[in-house]
C-alpha cells in the first residue's frame, strides 16, 4: 500500500465509530411526528418508537442479553421487528433474523449455527419452536409476541412449554425507557442470517455496523443525484420483503434514519396488502416479482388506483411481461439488483434524462435490466480462468463484487467462504453483461445457463418471451442434457384461469416459431418441452427453485 | 468498550477503505454528459473531467509527488481547482490549499508548515511567491496557471524565476489520460488548509479521506429525508465560498460524485456573478453574508429573476435584515453552520411541514438560525465547568462539538490541539442555545460575547436589531469596559448610499429606544455609541474582524 501520511490525533480528540446508534439518533431529529404503522393493529410517533426502542433495549438486557450474544427474532412484518434491528444491534448484540419458511430442521441447524441465546418469537411460529427445542443447544430465554394484546387483550397466549421472560408488548410497557447506547468497534457483527444454497446446511451471512451504515449511505445516494429510488422526503415506505429476508434490503434502516412514515404489514395476503397500501397512502414498496404478479393480478388491483406507488423488484428477474402489466396499471416499477452475501443492493435502474422520455414499451428494455452499478460498488466480469471481461454490454462473464457491504464470508464455513472470495474478489453466480453505460444484465445464474449446440442461451432470456405471450402468468426454463446439442431448453408455464383450454403447448411453442420465422429470435431459444403446470416450484425466499424443478419434475417435464 | 464479536474475515475477502477515489468512480456513472464550467472560458463535460484528473495524476508523479507529499494550490475557483481536489488526494498526497487572501509572511508560514513540494500558482498569485521564495524551504517546483491559454493562446505567461515544471493547461493535455488510483489507508491526511486565530500563527488543520467521504454523506443525507438542502437532480451548482476556504464547504466533493452541473466563477465581482449565475441557470449556490449582501445590493438584482437561486448561508450570521431583502428577490435563502475545524457542516436550517406553511415574515426566524443538527453530528452545551446544560432553547452554554469529519487537532501544535479538544469534545468557541426540536441558535462568539450589568448581551442580536433598520447596509457591535456596567455594546454602521444624510446616529438611536419603550427589547442592548463608517472591516474569508474593531477602532468609536 502506497505510504501515506497518516492524520496525527490529538490524545483527547474523539472520532465516532460508524455504529447503527448513529443512524437510530436521526430517528427523532427531523419529523418525529411521523408514524410507524403495524397494519390496522398498531401505530406510534418516532418519539414513542425511539422510547420502545431503548425499552427493549432494558427487557434484553434484564433478560441477559450482553454485547456480543445472538439475539434471534421469528415474526411477520411488524414495528416489533423494527424496533429489535435497532435494540439488538445497539446493545453491541447480534441481531438473527430467523428465516420462518425454512424446514424445521433448517431453523434449528442456523439457530444452533448461529448460537442463539434469547428468541423473539410470534405465537404463530411458536409450534415450530416446540418440536425442536429439545435439540436447541443455546437459547435461554424466549419473548412470545402475539397481535392478541391489541384486539383481545383479555385473550391468553398459546401456551408454551419454554422458558419464558414474558409477552413482548407488557416487557417493552414495564421497561424503564432511559437507556443509553454504548461505543463499540464499528466492526461488531450487527447481523446475521442464513442463505439456502443448492447443497448443504444453510450458510450464514454476516453483517457488521459499518457495512449497514454503508449500505444505508448507498440507498441515500441513490436519491438526489440519480433518483434512481423514487423516493422524497414525504414518501410513505411499506416493504413486502421479509424483514428476515436481508434486512427488509436495508430499506427499513433508511426509512427510519430519514423518518418516512412506514407501514409493516404482517403476512402476505393480496387484499389486505392492497387494502393497507391505499389506506395508509403507501408511495414506496419492495417485493419479489412474484408478489408483485399476485397483487397485479389480484381483482381488486384494477378497481384501485395505483398511480402514486412505486415499486422497486429484485429478488429475481422482473420479466418485461410483468413490468408492462405493472406500468399499465400506473405503478412506477424498476428493477435492483442484490443478494443475500451483498446486504444486498449492487445495482438499481436509473432511467437517464434521455431515457425517461422514452415511451413506455422502450422503457422496458431498461427497466428489466439489473440496473446501474450502485455508488462505491465495482461490479467486473470474469471468466473461468479468473480474467476479466470487457464492458461492452455483449461480453458475458461471471459477475464479481466489491464494495464497502460486502459479507465478508460464511460464518464457519471457512471452505465456501474461500469459494465466495476467490481471487479476492466476491464471486455473485450470476452471469451477466455490463455496458459501458454502467448498466448491468444478468443473463443467467451460473448454473442455470443452458449450453445448446457451443451456445450460451439465458434461461432468462426464454422466460421474458413467454412472459409475453398473453394468457401466460408465469413460466420457469430449464436445460436438460440432449445427445445433440449437449444441452436444451424446456418450460413449464402457469396460465392464467381466464386461458385455460385456450392455450396448448403447441400454441405457445408456434408462437415462438413465428418469432423465429421472421428472425426475431434464434432457434435454439424454442424450448424442446413446453409443460403446463398449476404452480410453479419456489424457494423459501419466492425465488424459481430451479433445482426442485430439475430433480423433482424432471420425468414429467422430459415425457412426451 | 463493549466487547464485541468483531466480523471474522475470509483470507481473501476484500473490504475497501473509504477513499476520495471512490467519489470520483461516481463522476462518469451516471450522467457524465454534464458540464462543468469555468467562467465564461472553459467547459467540459464530466467524461473529459474523469480524463483530466488523471491526466492532471501523471503530471503531478511526474514532477516527482508521491503518496504522503504536499501539493499547494493557488488559484481563483476554477475547473483547475476541482480536477485537484481529486487528483491530489487519490495519490494519496496532500492537498494543500493556500488562502490567497492571507498576507505574505502568512502564506510563507502556512507553506513552510505544511512543507510544500510542488506549488500551482496562478500568475495573478506570481508577485506573492516572488516576495517570499526565497524563504521557502521545502518547495522544489512550480506549476503556473494562467487564463490566457483560453483567450489569447499566443500570448506570453508571466515571467517568473521559479523551478517551472510548466504551464498547467499544457502539461496536462500533453499526460496520459490513463492512471489507476492505488489503495491506501482511509486515515491518510487528504487536505490540509489553515485558519487564522485572534492570536498567533495561521493554524493547520487537517482531514482524512475518510472524513471527507463522510462529510460528504452528511450532506447527501440532508437530501431525501429533510430537504434541508434544496438540491435536485437538476441542479446547477455554483460555490462562491473560496475553494480555499473547508474545500468550498464540502460542496464541490458532492457536486462531482452527483454529476451535477457545476459553475465556477473565478473571482468574485457581483456583475459577473450575477452574469453567470443567469447564464448558466445556477440553481444552488452557498456564500458567507458579506456576499449575499453584496448581489442583493447590486443595481442589476433587481432587473433579473433569482427565484430559481437557492443559497446556503455560513461563515457568519445572516442576519434577518438581509434574509428578508433576499427573499423578497425571490431567493431560497437558508443559513448552515460550520468552521474550519469541523470539514465545515455541523448544522442546516431545515423547515419541517408547519414551518414551511408559514408566512415569509415568520420563517425569518428559523432561516436565520443556525439550523438542525446534522446527521451524525453531535453538539451540546458545556458551562465553563464542564457540565452539559440542557437542550431547553434558553439556556446559554459554549457550542461542543463530535462527528466523524471533526479535525483530530491541529498540524504540529499539541498545545492548541489539546485546548481544542477539551475534555473529548470540540470546543467551537461559539455560544449558542440548543432547542428540543434540535435547532441550534448561535448567540455570540465566546469571545465577543458582551457582559453588562450582571446581564449576557449577544452582538450578534444587536447586529440582527440594526439590520432590520431601513438604510443599515451592515453593522458590527463590539463590548467595550465600562465602569459602571462592566462592558457595554458598541456599534458601526455602513449606511446604504440612498439613506446618506438621511440617518444620524441619534435617529437609529432613537429608533432602538422606540423598541425599548414598547418593551420589544430591553434597554440594555442600546448600543452606547453608534458610530457611522465607510466599511466595516473584514477577515480574509470575510467574517466581521472584531479583533481589529476592538483595536484599532476603538478611540474613534469611543470619541464623542
Amino acid at each position: 500500500m502506497a505510504k501515506t501520511k497518516l492524520i496525527p490525533r490529538t490524545s483527547s480528540a474523539y472520532d465516532p465509530p460508524l455504529l447503527i446508534k448513529t443512524l437510530f439518533a436521526q430517528a427523532v431529529r427531523y419529523n418525529p411526528q411521523r408514524e410507524i404503522v403495524y397494519r390496522d393493529l398498531f401505530r406510534m410517533n418516532y418519539t414513542t418508537f425511539d422510547k420502545r426502542v431503548r425499552q427493549l433495549a432494558n427487557v434484553l438486557t434484564n433478560a441477559g442479553v450482553e454485547a456480543g450474544d445472538t439475539v434471534a427474532v421469528m415474526d411477520w412484518d411488524s414495528h416489533r421487528y423494527l424496533e429489535a434491528f435497532f435494540a439488538v444491534p445497539c446493545l453491541g448484540a447480534i441481531l438473527h433474523t430467523i428465516n420462518v419458511r425454512l424446514s424445521p430442521a433448517q431453523i434449528l441447524y442456523t439457530m444452533n449455527h448461529a448460537e442463539d441465546k434469547v428468541v423473539i418469537v410470534h405465537e404463530d411460529f411458536v409450534p415450530i419452536l416446540e418440536a425442536i427445542k429439545g435439540q436447541l443447544t443455546t437459547v435461554e430465554k424466549y419473548i412470545i409476541i402475539s397481535d392478541k394484546v391489541y384486539t383481545h387483550p383479555e385473550a391468553e397466549i398459546i401456551a408454551t412449554t419454554f422458558a419464558l421472560e414474558g409477552e413482548y408488548e407488557q416487557l417493552v410497557n414495564d421497561a424503564n425507557p432511559e437507556f443509553e447506547f454504548a461505543d463499540f468497534e464499528e466492526d461488531s457483527i450487527a447481523t446475521t442470517f442464513y442463505t439456502t444454497g443448492t447443497t448443504g446446511n444453510p450458510k450464514g451471512v454476516y453483517f457488521s455496523h459499518r457495512q449497514l451504515v454503508m449500505h444505508t449511505f448507498c440507498l441515500l445516494a441513490y436519491f438526489p443525484g440519480y433518483r434512481a429510488l423514487p423516493l422524497d422526503n414525504r414518501d410513505v415506505y411499506m416493504p413486502i420483503t421479509p424483514l428476515f429476508h436481508v434486512h427488509g434490503w436495508g430499506f427499513p434502516l433508511l426509512a427510519t434514519m430519514l423518518n418516512f412514515k412506514q407501514v409493516y404489514p404482517g403476512r402476505y395476503e393480496p387484499e389486505m396488502l392492497l387494502k393497507l397500501l391505499l389506506k395508509e397512502k403507501v408511495t414506496f414498496s419492495h417485493c419479489v416479482p412474484t408478489i408483485l404478479n399476485m397483487l397485479v393480478n389480484s381483482p381488486v388491483a384494477k378497481q384501485v388506483d395505483l398511480s402514486k406507488w412505486n415499486v422497486l423488484i429484485g429478488g429475481s428477474a422482473l420479466t418485461r411481461g410483468l413490468a408492462k402489466a405493472a406500468l399499465e396499471l400506473g405503478i412506477n416499477v424498476t428493477q435492483g439488483y442484490g443478494m443475500s452475501e451483498t446486504a444486498p443492493i449492487m445495482s438499481v435502474v436509473h432511467l437517464n434524462e434521455e431515457q425517461e422520455k422514452l415511451s413506455i414499451e422502450e422503457q422496458l428494455e431498461f427497466r428489466t435490466k439489473a440496473g446501474k452499478i450502485a455508488p462505491f460498488v465495482e461490479l467486473r466480469l470474469m471468466d473461468d480462468d479468473g480474467n476479466f471481461l470487457p464492458h461492452d454490454g455483449e461480453t458475458v462473464g461471471e459477475l464479481v463484487a466489491r464494495g464497502p457491504w460486502m459479507t465478508q464470508g460464511y460464518y464457519k464455513d471457512a471452505e465456501a467462504s474461500e469459494k465466495l472470495w476467490a481471487g479476492g474478489w466476491l464471486h455473485t453466480g450470476d452471469v451477466a453483461t455490463i455496458g459501458p453505460d454502467y448498466y448491468v444484465t444478468i443473463a443467467d445464474r451460473v448454473k442455470d445457463v443452458i449450453k445448446t449446440g457451443g451456445e450460451w442461451v439465458s434461461s432468462l432470456d426464454i422466460e421474458n418471451l413467454l412472459s409475453q405471450i398473453e394468457g401466460v402468468a408465469e413460466s420457469a426454463v430449464v436445460g436438460f442434457p440432449d445427445i445433440k446439442w449437449g444441452e436444451r431448453p424446456h418450460a413449464i408455464l402457469v396460465i392464467k384461469p381466464d386461458y385455460q383450454g385456450k392455450l396448448t403447448p403447441e400454441s405457445i411453442k408456434s408462437t415462438l416459431q413465428a418469432k423465429v420465422d421472421c428472425g426475431e429470435i434464434n432457434r435454439w431459444y424454442v424450448p424442446d418441452q413446453i409443460k403446463f403446470v398449476p404452480e410453479i416450484p419456489k424457494t423459501s425466499v419466492g425465488k424459481i427453485d430451479k433445482k426442485r424443478i430439475r430433480s423433482e419434475m424432471r420425468e414429467m417435464i422430459l415425457s412426451n
